[in-house]
């Protein structure tokens, strides 16, 4: 069996935003018990991750550690077109995912309790961001 | 058809832990001879990795790099409940995978003859890590 | 129903090389409409990328930060049997992608009208790299 679904989330500004609960939505709609569910996000400067869900200050301390690992406005970069988060945004992604990829056990995210899905917003600006979601499975 | 199966690791301490064999049994007991295998942890500071296989100086170099990359204890930090490797455990984890997806192929892990799986432990004390290993195909 | 096809793709030196095409005709050649492309690389010193595909200037911004973060000779490996740049090869597919995960949409790959898929030679010299695809779906 295979079930497919397209999402669209509207970001307001760099930082993580908690999908979990729409992840699980689309798996139990698709009344696949057993198998593995594909999110994928059609953005270059935009990605997907696990990560603590309890705690708040993970993401910020990510974000944090992201902003001094890909400074915006390094002088490094020629790519600029969109401003100095730009090019950030596009290497924020290239070091996390476009892709995750999620076991489904008795027709739930088998997720760790600690685990939260999150779509990281990069850009410092809002945008509307494009998901796919592929279950595959029995 | 598709294969679901639990495993738990004990570690020991931060440090890469070959798998490679206990997914390739997995793979066998499956009986797929065609399709994807994808290995899941269900944690928040461990993570997979697929690393040289041979040299086991390229995964003390890695910790070393990611040791040098992402500080234990750094000031820049505010999440620090469980001590100075809380907050680098997490962020490793999130520049690595949580989920590894490798091709199956005559029955078996279609795997570049270097190529090993690793369970990286980002954490310095000891933990029990639950992944599961989800097989798809025919 | 499941496409398994091999590909071997011939690099010379450190960069980025867009396999796009080479992956929709495989995805085309499936006949499958729904489902999930993975494509998995066969090395530990090449990778895979999803990047923006206008602009050359992000990619060879991306090596140029790669190269900064993960400075080939670096006093801090000893692993560098193969020279300056074998380890740094290491870390740097270990920070991206050995597989990538893409929904088959209608026939097609559901990319992005910006996502171009690439393969990420990481070594300074010339080297052939092997590919599989795997498509599940229906």
């Amino acid at each position: 069996m295979v079930h497919q679904q397209h999402l669209r989330f509207s970001t307001n500004g760099r930082g993580t935003y908690n999908i979990s609960q729409q992840i699980s939505d689309v798996i139990e709609k698709s009344n696949i018990q057993t198998g593995i569910c594909q999110i994928f996000i059609q953005h270059t400067s935009a990605s997907l991750i696990l990560c603590e869900n309890a705690d708040p200050t993970v993401r910020t301390d990510l974000d944090a550690f992201m902003k001094r690992l890909v400074p915006d406005g390094d002088s490094l970069f020629k790519h600029k077109d969109e401003g100095p988060d730009d090019m950030p945004a596009h290497i924020r992604t290239v070091l996390t995912e476009s892709s995750l990829s999620i076991p489904v056990h008795k027709g739930k995210a088998s997720l760790g309790i600690w685990q939260g899905i999150y779509l990281w917003e990069h850009r410092t600006s809002s945008f509307k961001r494009n998901l796919s979601v592929t279950i595959i499975g029995e």
